[in-house]
């Protein structure tokens, strides 16, 4: 049983982690962050990194490992994703714990998965358990007493004007929805966590959000999608797991980090394509995807080194 | 060439198989209880082990993995399936004939895929080939004259209240639907081959389907697919995989199975919903999907003792 | 920086490289023959081979493997399938520029996750790209102006005679789709490049074409559709990989790639069902699939032989 302090810790790491940071503080900033956004969703979330972190000590994971966080970041979201797309019904909360503790399990079972190409799995478990709850919920009447969300995708309509707070909004809440959130000022308050976890995470979180923006810009997408960071939480969660965590600072690792954060814009809008029409949703399977076709090209390349 | 009585036991093991066991009369139990739920389908069934256990010799398979029905079960599975969702067509006998023989290669493929995590299987062939052919049978007028069964899905209609019937046959149809069938007298007489097999196997099927009606009634899901074995099949084929087969009868390995019991109940109605729209079918696949991620996750739990 | 003629023969085999032949010649007439069918697909495929090639330089790819093609063809077959879809406009240039810089990474990455099987990348990593790219279309109106293509399957409608100027057309069809044409002329050229790269190889495309067209016939498959070649590209590709290029030359063998090919044919039906509700596109997913499958399966074959 961890002492108050130890728990504290690694709870608000299960924040942090959402970007894969280990520093203490980011994750208090990223609490605060999330909290500020939505206290019920925060309460959720919290509701998720402590079941979560409970299952990941009756399993008997390691404590070093649960003291980081790892064990706790997926349940966290989970409770975090379940707010917002269910809303605070009484099942959520269920589903919260339930969720939670499949998390821990998804998370071992990845590892397992990943482990022959040295591939971390980032938000994978996450993604797994969230997407299949959403899915299932429309077929069980207690859950979601709505209709189903399953739609064909629609084509993006022309014409629409961008205005400047189209894209300054969009810069942060790519930040934010990293923790599922759409106001900027929650990213402004997470960036400052990642730059309290290190000059180079929020330089790449800055850089990667950047790129998303005038990328999405350029193609046509959507202002409003644009504003609400639905392209561009992706590619932040990139550029700081490449250009911070994965990958050493050099000349060519930036470009190839820069090639990625492209790609996974890109793979965002075709992922909401692919999740539409059975009600799965894009959560962060296109940073999920990119990270690992990226880390598992860059054996092949010389000029690109790996140093985690 | 085998003998007729040889051949006999590697045909009625096919059906056995159907929830992995080799006992002999637990196969005969199996195929009779799918002859009474269908005469025209357990023919169907017995040309797909046919020619599923000559296409393994002809390949050359070992025979002593032929004798356990190994290799038969898949094409059994294959012919039974393109009966109930195709019809008694002439095409849907050469549909059989030929998916059986692919059922043997699928077999030794997927086998090779998921050797580097020393997974099982399991039912995977016969959801690779019966998933095509149906998703494929719309495009080809001489296979299915109607027209395709393609559709987002939809959410269940609040209301509907259960009665007693509902879950008592959803009980029992929940074992009938490991062999495509509906009727409540036939999973009765495949649970008696599951005893017959096995006490813990019997006990673990009662449990497992217990729990998927317990826990399709509380989320509300609607109770003509609770009656109709819907949401259980896969908990009752995971319960007796993973609490008979592969992990040793302890209490942590019991509870563990409980998770992954509710755990494919819920998968079961995401993939109702990941199938839909294209008209595929969800099949086995939650069952497949779940065991291998918990046994997968497994090797990382101490507390978790794998025999299989 | 190779010289001219180096550099000339590393284009035209990335035109050879479309059903994975190295013959220089092969090439050359590969080139031609998609120029016939539009000089501006041709553009297209030359510019994505040549970024394709130089990406690969840039990243420190062996000469050698450049030399073969190997490099520059999904980029080559990036820019047609993008010119074929979303037409000449400014931003498919810039989406070939880019598409074929993610190939390179795309098959460095695919080579790493198919090597635990010892499985060759095939055509995948156009088929992730191109794929990627048409889904995500619509959700950006600088792409993509029109509306979405994602619709529900339907079923073929039933009735329509066959003439044999459909089964003709079918047969070379098969082959020119290969390089996504649909003209007969342009797959005649084609079989000659085939066929000058190896008797083999030419055979081995006619009875893959034949089988297919006879098949889809067979099948029911709408007139139209197998005119096109929809229904026998995969097959023609199937054929030439496992029946000239990694399989002996064996009757065993012979069998067994004509099971591939009949169920590459199926399957095509089955992926332009999955893919049809999100505007996904089949491309060459079947062969590749088809191929991965029975490759991975021939090594518990002791009467299979693999020979590459």
């Amino acid at each position: 049983m961890p002492g108050p302090v130890r728990l504290a810790a690694q709870l608000v790491r299960s924040f942090g982690q959402f970007s894969l940071l280990t520093n203490v503080w980011t994750g208090v900033l990223f609490t605060l962050a999330l909290f500020v956004s939505s206290w019920q969703g925060g309460v959720f979330g919290l509701l998720g990194a402590v079941v979560a972190t409970a299952t990941a000590y009756a399993v008997g994971v390691d404590r070093y490992i649960i003291d980081m966080g790892t064990q706790g970041f997926c349940g966290c979201l989970t409770g975090i994703a379940l707010y917002v797309f269910l809303g605070p019904h009484p099942s959520t909360y269920l589903l919260t714990i339930g969720g939670a503790v499949v998390c821990v399990l998804a998370f071992a079972a990845l590892t397992a998965l990943v482990a022959p190409w040295r591939l971390p799995v980032l938000t994978a478990p996450f993604c797994v358990v969230v997407g299949a709850v959403l899915a299932a919920a429309p077929a069980f009447t207690r859950v979601w007493p709505g209709g189903s969300t399953a739609a064909l995708p629609i084509a993006a309509a022309p014409g629409t004007a961008y205005t400047w707070t189209d894209l300054w909004h969009g810069f942060f809440a790519n930040i934010s929805q990293v923790g599922l959130s759409a106001h900027w000022y929650v990213g402004a308050i997470m960036l400052v966590g990642l730059f309290v976890g290190g000059i180079r995470y929020g330089l790449a979180a800055v850089a990667g959000s950047a790129v998303a923006v005038l990328l999405s810009w350029a193609l046509g997408a959507p202002p409003a999608a644009v504003a609400a960071g639905v392209y561009g939480y992706n590619a932040v969660l990139v550029a700081v797991a490449m250009g911070g965590l994965f990958l050493a600072r050099t000349v060519p690792n930036a470009l190839y980090t820069l090639v990625a954060v492209a790609v996974t814009t890109v793979l965002t809008a075709a992922l909401n394509a692919y999740f539409a029409p059975f009600g799965g949703r894009t959560l962060s399977w296109p940073f999920v995807i990119t990270t690992w076709l990226f880390l598992a090209a860059a054996a092949s390349f010389p000029r690109i080194r790996r140093i985690a």
